[in-house]
């Protein structure tokens, strides 16, 4: 990853981290702790932005121009996760990585 | 899929298609053709609308209203991905089918 | 894909079936559903089984030897899921798709 | 991540690292320097293993028992990418991720 910039790797790292705390929190967290945590709502929200962070860390490892469009994306899909979570409550780490990433995604798109 | 609207089930058809199309043809066309189809530009770009459009379809399959985000990137970059099959040329299927996902996703995307 | 071979099409194309099948109904059918469709254990197979299933299209339409590695691997998790959607009941789509997803996929892999 | 044990959070994290650097070099490396590094088979193989090392991240993220089968397929795929990134020559990023990943996930597949 040497050849991205700084800034790109950083963000790399924050989706891939956003990656990882969403769908491991959903499937270790959320589906133990059942009641709100497996509303459809919100469940649906955490694999959403999984997904979604995963393929914008994607982009920028290729070096594609079109991170743009995906971390435009990811920054507002991360933001509604991080409410969510806040929302339901007993996530602080899915709160703390959404926001991180959503910063990081809002930063790039620019 | 069948709790889902039918527009939505095409929008994941024609994402899939694309998915399916631009991952095929770089690896199995664009890489044995040498040449321009292995420019940097042109074959990330592929990838990376390869990779947009499976992620537009995950969250379509999620039935997640965020679809509307992927769907808006997923739209611009398969324009962008139609554009320069062409410039290239002798990628015909891959035209076709970037452009049916980008007018799919544009409307889903609305 | 026309490059492929027609087995290897139809492999891709069970894939990518059941890929889409495992996902959707797991967000729309077993988190509406709740109870034992929510059940931990239940829950992780499905989506484990529909990664699975998309990691193995992926290598096929890369024209990868080692797709044998991940068809492998996809036809036994296809196995055991299609036994636990039978086990949980009213699952039948995916039952159906992931035991024609695990016979295509053995073929593959052999 | 917390409540998964220690060795398969270092598994995910050299699946996660493997994954990244095999799509960053193949895009940012390979396409650039061309000739013996865009061959057919040797480039296919670097994104087969990166989708390989993707799909056994999320299996161990997930939980799920079956990370199992993704780990084994994972190993042995990691293997060949090392070998052959070693043949063409001035990988030796790739090298490095390939064997470190293949280890942990020959341990995990156990």
């Amino acid at each position: 990853m040497h050849h991205l910039s700084e800034e790109m790797q950083a963000c790399i790292e924050q989706c891939l981290k956003c990656y990882a705390t969403c769908l491991s929190m959903a499937s270790g967290h959320c589906l133990e702790a059942g009641g709100e945590h497996v509303e459809p709502k919100h469940f649906r929200l955490m694999l959403a932005c999984a997904e979604m962070c995963r393929a914008s860390a994607h982009l920028m490892l290729l070096g594609s121009p079109q991170h743009r469009q995906s971390c435009a994306a990811c920054a507002e899909i991360c933001r509604e996760c991080a409410e969510d979570c806040e929302r339901v409550g007993d996530m602080e780490a899915c709160v703390a990585a959404c926001r991180a990433c959503a910063e990081s995604c809002r930063a790039m798109a620019a």
